[in-house]
């Protein structure tokens, strides 16, 4: 997921860091704080949203952070200052195919990973709405509350977007915060189909988060997390710290001073290597990068289901391209335990090869769902910048790598089984 | 605070922003992995704990997080997956001269900033056991948890330290959590007395967190979170979550996997940076330098007593050197309101004048606290890398500056005189 590159941003991160400015007062870092208002009101633009407020943080935890935060605070803005103790139980509601950072966040607010309600998927990976409603439904009944729901923009192994439009109207029928977890689809947003097709969602929802290090081949860290909830930031998270900030302190307008919007205090300014990229490929510049690679994820697709020993588990929607391997002798086999434990077993033992070998690098998993259990499959995510040619060579890499270690296994069976007495 | 440069960590910075190398796997980062593990190692040695665990984070204030989780962990394992809402409030307390992280982290955490007991201060601003003591009898009374005690080693204004061993035998006595912010005061752990000093304090206390990237001359952020409870980090903030890694997926030790650690999913590789400027100069070379910024403070103190137009405020302990500026119209006259009342303004314009001039930037800001009210003074921090004549400039420029402003003042206070009609 990081493998991209740029010069651009990469020069802007050298910049960033010989520069060492922090965003914790505009007096330390004014340009870039100027940088910063320009990139969250491109996004916002993006989304329609006319009203809104962000903030720059070091990673997509964070940007979940946030959200729940932000929540929270919404729903009970004296949180801030007398917490939840007084508070009934709050539940969020998210995929189960969503990323960690929902658990990790219920850990760090005192919410607690048995309160983060996990919703079932589809064949496709999405969410599925009628079990997000009846999993309210029975929130509501135990007199919790349902504080948010996290839907995905390309979830971490299928790449899957979960169906926005649908989710938040139930988010609007029963007053949920409805936050979209876009740190790794995001990239999306710069094509205007994607917006178009989704613009009834946004307007619905209440945040998003966006990992520019993640497809926009950024260096890490660059991430927004963007509300439409005006100044809600300041009022959630402000301290007013004297030594950080006091407004006759300022000699400039006070506006401009958004340090205390944040949770951090000094914090790195992530914002340069990606204003820079975006600057100087534009708008329409990136869109082709994007639309470029989402050809690649497909080309892969399509060499995978052309070839024998390949099995395509999902048509990709976006970036990453999920497939099994099967050895050839076993490649005709009936698809029993036997059969799927081989697979499970060459696809690891084919990372070691491949690690060994050390021309490609991507990954593997099991997956375990309400809808699919799956042993291990391959699944990298198509970077920007990637040629046609790059796909060749991943694809003939893992052919090369698939027969080597079936070759090796072979020899291995063949042995044990010349030992067997008859 | 981050004026400090060093050829070595920005290079290393360089490094890490092109190899844009990922935490979230051993496999993804083994040689920064294996850094982080020998400077943990270092600072625990340092601290002289035998058992230990650490984790590095993106700055000072989500160091004070994961104190602030791991606290409250520690003393309700099941917090994890249930939450806060069946436990009793929980207080957390720390010194009124504090950074603002304890509260931020309140609000992130469901306590409260309420929640958060300010401690009185002393003359030379360290935290009063006694209030401590009084405050935490209170909270107990209450029905109310004491979670965790944070002191400060090297506040931001002041740059005092806490005393540490009477905190600890407080700690000991009510069973809470010692929590040892050295975010801008850890610097002085290189000095072999000043560990001496505190060996009791340190036995006693559970954690400590430490920013690289303020006096340590690394470009922002690399901070690091210690404790001395081993493997709670796993413990307290581990999801497992298949994707990242699965204990079959790992062709090496399991143990050298840490990203589960960390609130984090993907984590930018702050260690280079550091391990790079610290293996260039050696621990004896840092120890200099950091004696000699520490020389440098009190030689601007000096300055600042020896000159009729300021006043030292306190006499610095670590890097920040507190001071007010008297104009000369009025530096003799009697210490009331009129005279407070300038004294607050022309470090204002002084500041203005400073900007504009372009040659030197420190800050300034008033400080109430329960023993002083003071208005506007200037509080530089002298980082490493410093000679004696960058101090005399600093110095130099001051009076410059005084002299320029109040020159101007004094003739707009005749321009206004000669208007006034007798």
């Amino acid at each position: 997921m990081f493998g991209g590159f740029s010069e651009y941003s990469l020069i802007g991160d050298y910049v960033q860091s010989t520069l060492n400015s922090s965003a914790f007062t505009f007096e330390s870092a004014p340009i870039f704080t100027l940088m910063e208002k320009e990139v969250g009101k491109k996004y916002a633009k993006m989304l329609n949203w006319e009203t809104y407020d962000f903030i720059f943080c070091p990673g997509g935890t964070f940007a979940s952070l946030y959200a729940l935060t932000t929540s929270r605070f919404h729903k009970f803005p004296n949180v801030k200052f007398e917490g939840v103790n007084n508070l009934p139980q709050m539940n969020v509601f998210t995929s189960e195919l969503s990323q960690c950072s929902m658990e990790k966040g219920a850990m760090v607010l005192g919410i607690g990973t048995n309160n983060i309600i996990t919703i079932k998927t589809d064949e496709r990976g999405r969410m599925i709405p009628s079990n997000l409603e009846e999993k309210i439904k029975i929130c509501i009944d135990k007199g919790h509350v349902p504080m948010m729901i996290n839907s995905t923009m390309g979830t971490t192994v299928f790449g899957a977007n979960d169906p926005f439009e649908e989710i938040s109207s139930i988010c609007e029928k029963y007053d949920i915060w409805h936050h979209i977890d876009a740190t790794y689809g995001g990239a999306q947003l710069f094509l205007e189909d994607f917006r178009k097709q989704h613009e009834n969602a946004f307007a619905l929802s209440d945040s998003i988060s966006m990992d520019q290090h993640k497809v926009l081949s950024v260096p890490q860290q660059s991430t927004i997390f963007l509300t439409k909830h005006e100044d809600i930031l300041e009022e959630c998270n402000s301290t007013h710290s004297g030594y950080m900030s006091m407004q006759e302190k300022v000699l400039y307008d006070f506006h401009l001073e958004i340090g205390d919007k944040s949770i951090q205090c000094s914090r790195h300014m992530d914002i340069f290597k990606f204003w820079l990229y975006w600057k100087a490929l534009s708008t329409e510049g990136l869109k082709d990068l994007i639309k470029k690679a989402l050809d690649n994820s497909k080309y892969l697709a399509k060499l995978v289901k052309e070839h024998k020993n390949f099995e395509l588990i999902i048509e990709p929607e976006y970036l990453t391209v999920c497939f099994f391997y099967f050895p050839e002798h076993i490649v005709y086999n009936p698809r029993d335990e036997a059969f799927w434990k081989e697979v499970d077993d060459i696809c690891k033992k084919m990372k070691i090869e491949m690690i060994k070998r050390g021309n490609t690098m991507i990954s593997y998993q099991k997956q375990l769902s309400s809808h699919k259990k799956l042993v291990n499959f391959f699944r990298p995510s198509i970077t920007l910048g990637k040629e046609r040619e790059d796909i060749d060579f991943l694809f003939k890499e893992l052919i090369e790598i698939g027969e080597i270690v079936s070759e090796k296994e072979n020899l291995m069976r063949s042995i044990r089984t010349s030992i067997i007495l008859a």
